[in-house]
């Protein structure tokens, strides 16, 4: 097969992580007979600086043309200290959402074995959870219209919803549940919020066409409690973009690290591929952040946008490879774990 | 001391639970000479059912001549089953918040040790924890104007805060952290919302008139993963209308249930007190529902309401008292709990 894939760095650990991404697309492509050719475009803050943009008309128009993406992440502390600045690194992540229509943001939540331990929470609340997101990427409060009032002193964003962004990503999410435990909890804020009371009614109608998959309505306050206290309930989620982000992010901590979760990002030409995790200038530059992510991300892309499920799989079995015999980054390691067995993030790239 | 406390009961569990809240205050003014004198006002499906107002005048002018109030909770499955009902429940809650003025929601979250392995989270991540939640509560997106529009294709909610209400609860937080380990943890998601922008910018602002208390801004995905992560990394947390629901949810499960969890609603006038678990209509009726967040409801009352501290203290160790000697609702009970020790609503009504 021959492919082009965009590698997307962006900012912060997000170069050091897709660098090993990368590398495990290149040994797969070997190992497989593929083409692969790959090139690089700038995004966030990187982008800003060079060019006061965070998303450049030249990326936007290579990625328009290529095949997939392997994106990082975006983020920069100078923005998060200076809430007044204009030009931001998360622009040009959102504008790329919108112009690339990727409106389904896939989070598979699986907890590897060998990492039952790593979590904050108890291995028998853990074992055998299996989840998988369905988050809607490219409305809601973060694209309605927003902007200041009254001299600066009154700010707002617009959360809305429309009919057809509910139904194609609730379609999207009916039909995985199918090939799974045939569950669809759909959580949204229907008790306030009346962009809620549209999603649930649309869910609800949706649901009638897949009679065989259960579906059960939460509210996001107690969805964010359950998914602690019992995450072996959930099977695939559905939800919005602003209480998608926050969930995911949580439910990270079924799955030990941030550092191990991968997710999709699609709709209806191109797929975007990233870890969940931000760029985390705490640890960039040190060469410890966990690439697995990034690499599992390559493994949804095979999967995802090329159709290459045995080399998707040939992946992940390396990660387990990796694990069962007990190499960690720092992230995922614990007390136990012999100093000669922790990797950084290149040593854990050469041994996937 | 003489004084008024009028009891909501609201939907669901609220009667049964606010039962119990009400005999433990009624003991309390025996055994330290107080006058309370009570009375009773409808609120959520059960005004609504009476007067089709879920919030009745009668009841919202009781609130307002009274000195403090005692809240169950409201809503309805029927409600949550039809979102295209008009009137709901939850409407006679916020309008109450609203008319009332009470803007600052404090959620006090701490593990009993006797409950350290009640929860899904490990012991080890949980002992010493104790997170001091302070939501906002008559702003944000739950009363930002909210409609449909485009043939109900569309719906929205706007998301909106003033410089003024976000000064006055960060105040509350700032001096609570004052009294507390000195920490402020804002959360807000800057990186994409106008809203928060204005909040983190005004947060900045207020923190410099408080030099001893050191603040930590994070956004709302990663507080909600950390929240689980590092539980003990947290002191006062200062959150808007809708993060602050979702991560009080959340953390109910560092206290081993939602049933151990008492809130306080002030302001400028009169305080109201209220369980954060809502009517639980799954286990209405069959009086298992736990009562000691609304006892320690009542606990708040007397000390912030009436500056009652040892009144208060005296609450809080009957609830450690009854849970040192073993004795479990359902909810907080596991494997070890002997079934003698096992008590309904009103029998733990009665030991407290
Ligand atoms: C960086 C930020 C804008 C982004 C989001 O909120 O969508 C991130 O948290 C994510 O989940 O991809
Ligand atoms: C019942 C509902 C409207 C309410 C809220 O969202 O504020 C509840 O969840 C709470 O936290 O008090």
């Amino acid at each position: 097969m021959k492919k082009k894939i965009t590698i997307l760095p962006g900012d912060g650990i997000g170069k050091e992580v897709t660098t090993e991404g990368k590398r495990v697309l290149q040994k797969i492509a070997e190992l497989f007979g593929h083409e692969f050719t790959f090139d690089y475009a700038a995004i966030g803050h990187d982008a800003i600086e060079a060019t006061n943009n965070p998303l450049p008309d030249e990326t936007l128009s290579k990625l328009k043309s290529t095949d997939a993406i392997l994106f990082g992440a975006v983020g920069h502390p100078k923005y998060d200290n200076d809430p007044t600045l204009k030009v931001r690194p998360e622009q040009g992540l959102l504008k790329m959402r919108k112009e690339l229509g990727l409106y389904a943001n896939l989070r598979p939540i699986k907890l590897f074995d060998e990492l039952l331990h790593a979590s904050s929470i108890k291995p028998e609340i853990l074992k055998g959870a299996d989840i998988l997101f369905f988050r809607e990427l490219t409305g809601d409060v973060y694209f309605g219209e927003k902007g200041r009032k009254n001299n600066d002193n009154t700010a707002y964003d617009l959360m809305i919803y429309h009919r057809y962004e509910i139904e194609r990503i609730a379609h999207k999410a009916f039909k995985a549940a199918q090939s799974r435990r045939k569950k669809v909890t759909s959580v949204d804020k229907a008790n306030v919020l009346e962009s809620s009371r549209l999603w649930r009614e649309v869910v609800q109608q949706v649901a009638k066409e897949y009679p065989d998959v259960t579906v059960e309505h939460q509210f996001i306050d107690s969805a964010a409690m359950k998914l602690i206290q019992n995450p072996r309930s959930f099977d695939v989620v559905l939800t919005g973009n602003l209480f998608g982000d926050i969930l995911t992010d949580e439910a990270s901590q079924i799955a030990g690290s941030m550092g191990m979760l991968a997710s999709a990002s699609i709709g209806d030409t191109v797929g975007l591929y990233e870890p969940i995790h931000g760029s985390a200038h705490d640890i960039t530059g040190k060469g410890i952040a966990n690439p697995l992510a990034s690499i599992l991300s390559a493994s949804l892309l095979l999967d995802i946008s090329f159709g290459l499920k045995e080399e998707a799989t040939a992946i992940i079995q390396a990660v387990e490879g990796v694990l069962r015999a007990g190499f960690r980054t720092v992230d995922i390691a614990d007390a136990t774990t012999p100093k000669d067995k922790m990797l950084n993030t290149q040593m854990m790239g050469d041994l996937i």
